[in-house]
């Protein structure tokens, strides 16, 4: 955990979030902690009934609780209407981003001009007509291409990845490994089955406020860009192929794979491991389960989900039925048998 | 977009490239474009003739089009019979590679002797006993090993990683963040669930115009090489573990993995995200759709695809039923009651 | 391959590794190889019967074998119960670790103290504060944060990166493009759909003798930490999400995404690209085959695989029947149409 910071009575707390205090408002937390591991300077907190019980064993010396669990805490406590939410922000209050040392570290090689408030960090590497924000940090190891625009107060771990051209917007942060602009996979085919490069002449452009997950790779657009919205938040080992736009606010989990041309709305949620064919329109507002392939496109928001994918309510019937397959399949077998037996008494009969 | 291109006549390209130049030669295309957003001095492309009425409003100053589709353009028009291949090849013309600095940059760490033609970036490493190619290019942040054989003409983008003894071959592009050599994932159980490694001792050897895409792993053999042959295309995050052979021209999208010792033939197509298990034999010319579990080896070239594979058009069929699992769990437990309710008014009337 | 080694005698190889030697003891061999690849200063072993008959025509100089297939072959051998494990220690002790160069190379960039046995490579980071044991290999393009401790005997490859705050175990090795300690994808929604930063600070623990390959990249955790434990073996490309617990000597192959808090027990083994969701238990002994899509704990060591999961030889079952859907669609219609006409003519009959 990161050490040394002063911590904030829960009364300023309050004067900065919001929420309504109970208890003492003097009480001084350092951490944010979970309630089972909590210790009397860390407060905890709770968004889920499942873990009620807790609170009755907690050290914590504070607790983020909704209404109607609040009587179930004695100690002192903010009350709010989305906790997790508050906790978030508490969090981001104890745990401010350490400071960086503004200035070039006297190993990067840095070919364009920097504000003074921006961090480079030792060999990394800018290459000419690029422009960098107030205080964007680009951390050790990173290499930035030729013309890239990174905006003010964007956050570069180690050993990032940005080709030429590309636009990383403001408060944006990539994680190391993350790979930004590298050529689409497109080529025309020949006649012997050799492949022709088409070059990818097009950029990735990278809104504001969006988080890019370590060793995720974002291809540059055949011609047209690829563009990441607005506060766009991408986790680890994701593919995303040329020409693929994805909505502002949608949230998109690990190992994810999305296929060129195809577009995803604005506030979409995509569990781990999805993949995504090209050239789809997916709607805003749409939910995709875990391991979920999708092959059509989604015009109704909603839930999905499965192999293939259907809405997540009938694939959670699909799949209880995939594992009584085998059962059903002798099903068939005996009633074809009875079946036949009758029959054959019916023709006796008749 | 690459920007200052002189760009060239129509008849220039048609002089250069074949094909057949209806209207006027003389005018001059800067740029490549879609039909939709092209300009005056950019030249577009028909290749599918779903989109052939686009013909009608767009405002590309020439068009690529096939020989049915020409009369569809009044403007400046090439006419050919693979109007995509010769798209890209258009395109290769407009866009050629950008000359990079010839040498060493000076933070460069070089333990061989490089060609004059040769670039490597800043802050690349270059280990003893290399032999690097005429005009070979080693972009900044790569890390290439001891005795590692790069072929004339090769291009490493940023933060690229090859492990000692490894071989890559003429024209081939490496994208960030691609690993070269990696020790595969070998290991011998001891009696008490422990693992011992066992060292991998041999080679990645990478053909010629090959192309591998961003942060995507390839493995060095156990004992014998992996070898990925001639003009085979790599799209991003692809792990290829050790000592598999992906066989000549295949291409291969991203998030594909496939397992130790399988052999892939030559003019394969692999769907994004397909998985493919070790120790198979897949023939030449066998198209793998997208998100294909594969568990047995193919003798047979044909499209398969499915969980678990199977021939495409069979797939196709069982993917429908699978939607209908449920409802025809249904008709087999409504069998049953009447097919019983028959059995018990027959047991009467016998 | 390694060139230069020495060799071992067949004699001074039983006399370090245990094992019945039958036959000349004073030959000696150079590498290890295949049984069909061999040469007469190399040697080879049998560990599937299944590969008995390549005995015959092998040219190895030597064969590791079982007792059971000793007689098969009748030149110097080795007889031991675990020929596999056997010939994984013949090689260790044939390719030990070349030797790196104690020190840091002057391109460097190291802000903590260093042992003298350590080695750092050229361009290379290693941050303030840092613990780094005797003997430890960082090389070339390695981003080493703050705070971080590194075991005696561990090896990171070139361009792997640790966050501050990590621990990596000793003689623990990471293969290029490792991230250890990214942030954990961790957000809490406002009420507009943007997404709320929940700082991650939790570290990742890494445990001795681990190996994690290419690419593959770990998260720190939210709040407590994610912890790989000792001997715990990755492949490339995986995902493990914060607040993960890998437990000790479990093995899990490329391509595999394990979501939030979920906790993997000891000596399991997960095939590669299966997909285990968060918040699960998965208990000791547990075998996950490839592809597999795990969406509940395990609470019963055994093989698994399918999607969705079940025990794995139901999966095999469902697996065939899946093939056969489309024809049991068709049964069943066929049975409604016959079971029709079988209650119409026996309405007939009443």
């Amino acid at each position: 955990m990161v050490e040394g910071a002063k911590g904030y009575r829960l009364d300023e707390i309050v004067a900065k979030l919001g929420g309504e205090l109970r208890g003492d408002g003097a009480r001084r937390v350092m951490q944010v902690a979970t309630l089972s591991n909590a210790q009397p300077e860390q407060i905890a907190f709770l968004s889920n009934s499942k873990y009620q019980k807790q609170l009755q064993d907690t050290r914590a010396g504070a607790v983020v609780l909704a209404a109607d669990a609040a009587d179930a805490f004695s100690g002192p406590r903010i009350v709010t209407r989305n906790p997790y939410l508050y906790f978030a922000r508490v969090s981001q209050l104890l745990n401010p981003l350490e400071a960086a040392p503004a200035g070039a570290h006297p190993s990067a090689v840095v070919e364009s001009r920097l504000p003074a408030s921006a961090s480079v960090g030792a060999n990394a590497c800018i290459g000419p007509g690029c422009t960098v924000g107030e205080g964007a940090r680009i951390a050790s190891g990173c290499i930035i291409g030729r013309d890239v625009k990174i905006g003010a107060g964007a956050r570069l771990h180690a050993n990032v990845t940005v080709y030429d051209g590309c636009v990383i917007g403001e408060r944006a942060i990539l994680h190391s490994g993350a790979v930004i602009g590298s050529d689409g996979f497109g080529f025309a085919r020949e006649d012997e089955g050799r492949w022709s490069k088409i070059p990818q002449i097009g950029r990735v452009i990278i809104g504001d406020d969006v988080e890019i997950g370590a060793n995720t790779s974002i291809d540059r657009g055949a011609i047209d860009d690829t563009v990441i919205e607005d506060g766009v938040k991408l986790d680890n080992q994701i593919q995303i192929a040329h020409n693929c736009r994805i909505g502002a606010h949608t949230a998109i989990a690990g190992c994810v794979g999305i296929a060129g041309s195809t577009r995803i709305g604005r506030r979409c949620m995509i569990g781990g491991a999805a993949m995504i064919i090209g050239h789809l329109d997916i709607c805003d507002d749409v939910v995709i389960s875990a391991a979920t392939f999708v092959t059509k496109s989604i015009a109704t928001p909603g839930e999905y989900a499965g192999i293939p994918f259907e809405p997540r309510r009938e694939w959670l019937k699909t799949a209880a039925r995939l594992r009584q397959l085998d059962s059903m399949a002798a099903k068939i077998h005996d009633l074809e048998a009875r079946l036949a037996g009758l029959e054959k008494k019916h023709d006796g009969h008749s």
